[in-house]
């Protein structure tokens, strides 16, 4: 019988990868407590240095406040560390009791509902309440992150997909629909363009098609509103999406996701929700570092005014300085280099000589054609910061010669 | 145009569970470290009462553990609380990088990968390893966990099932496919009825028909073998298993989970698996637990040990006062009940009246007809505690009139 050489299969993948310019290298990095966005990067070679970081997706530097060190430690040294079990089986901790009152209080919701990730709310979430709507047909940005269109195909629901943000294209397949159940699935900002769903307008649509609309908030909570429950609070149309999804581990610095809605809405995915019921429960400690993180977003706007002005600054700073960047409504930057290969060039460049940590951005993350430094200013990062990224990225677009400002991008046709 | 009531559904679905008596409360328990398995309960009127733990998955107890405790706290004091990112985009800290190589060397393989839990690291590992080998035929045993099924499932790949732990039929459907590259999927320890697989057997008959192993000791890991590697590693054909999966949150007692294999496989698996491409990662300080935990286990068998002895202790006084125990050669002690509305019973009546907190485990996690208490011993469960443990089910069991020792189980027709 002839054998399989199974490792050579794997090799060989990776080989595709290394053709293709799309093998990732990770940056091995150690974040320093209360000096964020301060890190040190440990070189392959071993040896250390100190770095700033500029891609962290703990937007407000939550991660690091000393009430939400302080919820995880002694919650930790209180309860121990793990849950210890699933959520059925003794791993239902008073703690993520409590987060979970406190989130559907964020969202105006009546209940809410913990997943160990915001990938996995999405993906066992959005696969649940689609299989318990007899026929339901799910409408499906097409924009939406991984972890949703994963859960659309799980759900084994039929599903359209429509052009992103386009409410004529939407309205299209909603009428064609005609009295089916819909689902509606979407992103509030989405995350590498940062632009913005029109939330209310879908609401519409929605209410007039019959749909339900489920709201992927997961780059927004902690950052937008008055209390930070995102951009359909700041909107005022928070009480007219049905489901709401969030992550602990973004704008809130800790770990875990989470959907709210109706009582029934979440007692009935808790309790057929494969990727909730067969899994350990996130640990009280974690639970309670979200809640002391939430909990203190809902009542200081501090952070989320800073956010917004520093990234406003950064990306006047970076336009001045003739930096090709791509116009946003939202505290993401994107600044485009379409090229993978430069796009690693320049991220190596400028962690190796200007100590400035941004992962480049390539396909499949973006589409081909259209791969960028992906910049997350946060509270934390001053005017001297600014000053210093926007040198250096001078710096590295003179040396690699990349596009400037006005250039125009477009996804290659593979 | 007929509005569909969406929430409407949602109610209707948790009927349909309230009518098969299937609907689960989940129990309200706070852990307290340093005294497992002593632990508080909340009751829904908000009264809080001392309890015993008898039904966790922390089975050593390593979630209080001081040095565990110690390395979660210390860490989040030095470097935050979360990841801040995807593992590609500012999430991949050096304590997960330190955790992968612990892991390796648990293992004797060239390489780890850690996902956010067991349950991710089975489905987006299994799906993205198969779809890896084209034409890929999965073996299945007939008992594998849902997260198991689900990467199968998420595989797209052809599968077949095996009667569990059956030798003959799985060599049968070796047999059969002839020379399409095979890859068998099965766990070690099956949680619910605690018997173990033939992992040599499997291997010889891998490597007859030159099929590939991934093997799940997700309830072995900590718990067996000279340091704490899993059944594999008591068995001494580690080396033989090509891929072995666990977790961090059961007998290591934090949370998160893992893959260890060739330096090609989790190079590959890192690189193409969307559950753990797209998804924040673990936390420092919790991938600092793990790795304390993992350590503290590689040199310590004490805990091994008491653990083996008060779970062989726990099934002898329970079969000694005539309760009906599942004969099994692991830690897991399974009191027999054979009906859902019992096995509830029994479970809120040891709580109420007795304080020991047994959840009861029924459809869909075992067959219908085959409901039960599932124990879980612990090295801190001494003595005392399997004296009154015996004294309680004893109560329970005149008081409900449930059957003993010598019935005869057997999975009831749909
Ligand atoms: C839009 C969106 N949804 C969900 C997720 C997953 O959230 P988490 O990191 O908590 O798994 C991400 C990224 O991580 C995301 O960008
Ligand atoms: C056999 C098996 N595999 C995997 C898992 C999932 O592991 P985790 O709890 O880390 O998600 C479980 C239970 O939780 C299990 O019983």
């Amino acid at each position: 019988m002839p054998e399989t050489d199974y490792d050579a299969l794997f090799r060989s993948a990776l080989d595709r990868l290394h053709g293709e310019r799309r093998y990732r290298v990770f940056a091995d990095i150690e974040r320093v407590a209360g000096r964020f966005p301060a890190a040190r990067w440990r070189r392959p070679d071993g040896e250390t240095r100190d770095i700033t970081v500029w891609c962290s997706n703990d937007y407000l530097g939550m991660g690091q406040h000393p009430e939400v060190v302080a919820a995880l430690t002694e919650t930790a040294q209180r309860c121990g560390v793990g849950a210890g079990g699933t959520r059925n089986i003794a791993g239902n901790t008073s703690p993520l009791v409590d987060l979970e009152h406190e989130l559907a209080d964020l969202h105006g919701k009546e209940a809410a509902l913990v997943f160990t990730s915001g990938y996995v709310s999405n993906q066992t979430g959005i696969a649940t309440i689609a299989k318990l709507i007899p026929d339901c047909l799910i409408l499906s940005d097409a924009f939406n992150h991984n972890s949703m269109i994963e859960g659309v195909r799980q759900s084994g629901c039929d599903k359209k997909v429509f052009r992103h943000n386009d409410l004529a294209h939407l309205e299209e397949l909603l009428r064609e629909a005609r009295d089916r159940p819909k689902l509606i699935v979407f992103e509030s900002v989405y995350s590498m363009d940062g632009d913005v769903a029109p939330i209310g307008a879908i609401c519409d649509l929605a209410d007039r098609y019959g749909a339900m609309t489920y709201l992927d908030e997961v780059h927004a909570v902690g950052l937008y509103g008055p209390r930070g429950a995102g951009i359909a609070e700041r909107d005022g149309v928070m009480h007219r999406v049905d489901v709401i999804e969030g992550t602990l581990a973004k704008g809130f610095g800790v770990v875990g996701g989470y959907i709210t809605g109706t009582a029934a809405l979440c007692d009935a995915v808790r309790s057929h929700a494969p990727g909730f019921i067969f899994t350990t429960a996130l640990p009280p400690a974690i639970a309670a570092a979200a809640t002391a993180s939430i909990r203190y977003l809902k009542r200081s706007a501090a952070e989320r005014e800073a956010h917004q002005r520093q990234a406003a600054r950064t990306k006047v700073v970076l336009a001045e300085a003739g930096l090709p960047v791509l116009e946003t409504d939202t505290h993401i930057v994107p600044v485009m280099v379409g090229d993978a290969e430069l796009c690693k060039a320049a991220a190596d460049r400028l962690l190796e000589r200007h100590g400035i940590y941004i992962q480049p951005i390539n396909y499949p993350t973006v589409p081909r054609g259209t791969e960028r430094l992906r910049i997350t200013p946060s509270p934390f990062h001053g005017e001297a910061h600014i000053a210093r990224l926007a040198d250096a990225l001078v710096e590295v677009w003179d040396a690699l010669d990349l596009p400037r400002a006005g250039t125009v991008f477009v996804e290659a046709a593979e």
